[in-house]
């Protein structure tokens, strides 16, 4: 099948390195507006050609929108704009999909788009700290689980693609609507994206005076500050569209960090060793 | 030479792998007051015999101590009275070192001993989320810093020794002192424990009503919460004494979080990406 990539970056670009040496795609058009990025995924062969916007949704058999989440409320309709163009008198069998990271504003901004049936909302939970066609690699979507929000509201047909799509990618589907999906992913990835960028800030501050200081920083720090190294061209739009899971789930740590200030202020043993062993409880969990 | 481990855990089990296969050890002997620990450090051959701390300390050249701060504050200075009980016309050659995670309140415990020169107070920074003679592995300490501190405050032979160990070790020496070092780990590893806790006690109180979030958990929330893992026999004692920094850390930590809370809440989306573009700062660090 011909598949179009708008936005080749590091989840469009290894979506393309996936689809095409698992034999799903027989061309892959992109469009892409930095003319470096362009040139570079060209160069690297993550698309047979860079096209316009019009030309990759025309002779694509499906379109994947893999742009930061701002952008995509924009895209992600006039993608279908331009179906219904193509498609005058109905029966357009192209399917658009999304790989964004909020879903609840891309679900209104599509909500009574007559060509709605040909979208399906979805979302890889899978990426890296990096950003742009040189950060795609293959095998990235391997054993993680993948979100389709709201598959009623798209034709079975499109959504059966889809779901064709990401079992060649070796995910594992999760449906839910929109919203519980902006939800799950406040807790579950976007909140450890803030705690990150926090801590990054405060040890950066701390190096003013104290130069040596990453020196020594260990294999857990590492681990709680990479997340910092995210990209701001994705992350500004996902708090601005995730706004209140994102400050609900934060009053709620800060609830927690209150209290560990307080046991550690008191040097009340017993307080901060039973938020210790409440907190271990994650272990059955992550493995 | 033959080497004392007191606390056969984690970084004591970890220690007497690489001593051994790399020829620094003749011997090894092990103290460990946990029965079920003993059998399992004996078993899998961590060490040749378990024994009294009189006779570990008695039958080596060098003794280590690696046991949670808090008893650590109690056992090095009884080492230090067992070494002097043998050796009451002076001249004991032994070597002590401990490699706690905080030191000024060890520092402090010792400072007067009349044995102190015979003592090294070391920090190796590495170390995983497990613990347990089960959690020993090789290599851990391949490459990573190890702070000795106060160096002045112990004889010169015995600071090379340790200087030696930590060289079959494979690890970085830096040199600083008590107070500097615990200033300087409350920034690049203890505080990263507390927020990881906090994350996990946040996630797993959303849990109570969402059965399913952790079905969705990224990779980047695995690597922000693994810390959370970590046991509490050793954190507990940690946060205690090393209390006015962590909760400095933790005070510049809150301001960030606030003005991430404010960027987001009033949707300031230059704000937000400001945030973002300075911990980006951070990649100049961790690679």
């Amino acid at each position: 099948m011909n598949i179009g990539i708008i936005g080749l970056g590091l989840i469009g670009g290894s979506m393309a390195i996936d689809l095409r040496r698992k034999g799903c795609a027989s061309r892959i058009l992109g469009v892409e507006n930095d003319p470096v990025n362009a040139s570079a995924a060209e160069h690297i062969g993550l698309v047979d050609s860079v096209v316009t916007l019009e030309e990759c949704v025309g002779k694509s058999d499906v379109i994947i929108v893999s742009v930061p989440v701002g952008a995509a409320l924009k895209i992600v309709p006039k993608v279908l704009d331009i179906m219904a163009d193509l498609y005058p008198e109905g029966g357009c069998g192209k399917v658009l999909m999304d790989v964004c990271s909020t879903k609840e504003s891309l679900a209104e901004a599509v909500k009574y788009h007559p060509m709605r049936k040909n979208y399906v909302a979805s979302h890889p939970m899978s990426g890296t700290e990096y950003s742009g066609p040189w950060a795609a690699i293959p095998g990235l979507f391997d054993g993680r689980a993948c979100i389709i929000c709201d598959f009623n509201e798209s034709s079975p047909q499109a959504v059966r693609t889809v779901e064709k799509i990401y079992d060649v990618l070796n995910m594992r589907v999760v449906y839910m609507n929109s919203s519980s999906h902006d939800v799950h992913t406040a807790y579950v990835s976007h909140f450890s994206h803030v705690i990150s960028f926090a801590l990054a800030l405060t040890v950066l501050e701390k190096e003013k005076d104290e130069k040596h200081i990453f020196d020594l920083a260990s294999g857990g720090f590492s681990s709680t500050v990479r997340l910092a190294k995210s990209n701001a061209d994705m992350w500004t739009p996902i708090f601005l569209q995730n706004r209140e899971n994102v400050l609900h789930v934060m009053d709620t740590y800060t609830a927690k960090l209150e209290a560990f200030r307080k046991a550690i202020d008191e040097s009340d043993e017993e307080a901060i060793r039973k938020l210790i062993m409440d907190a271990n409880r994650i272990r059955r969990i992550i493995r």
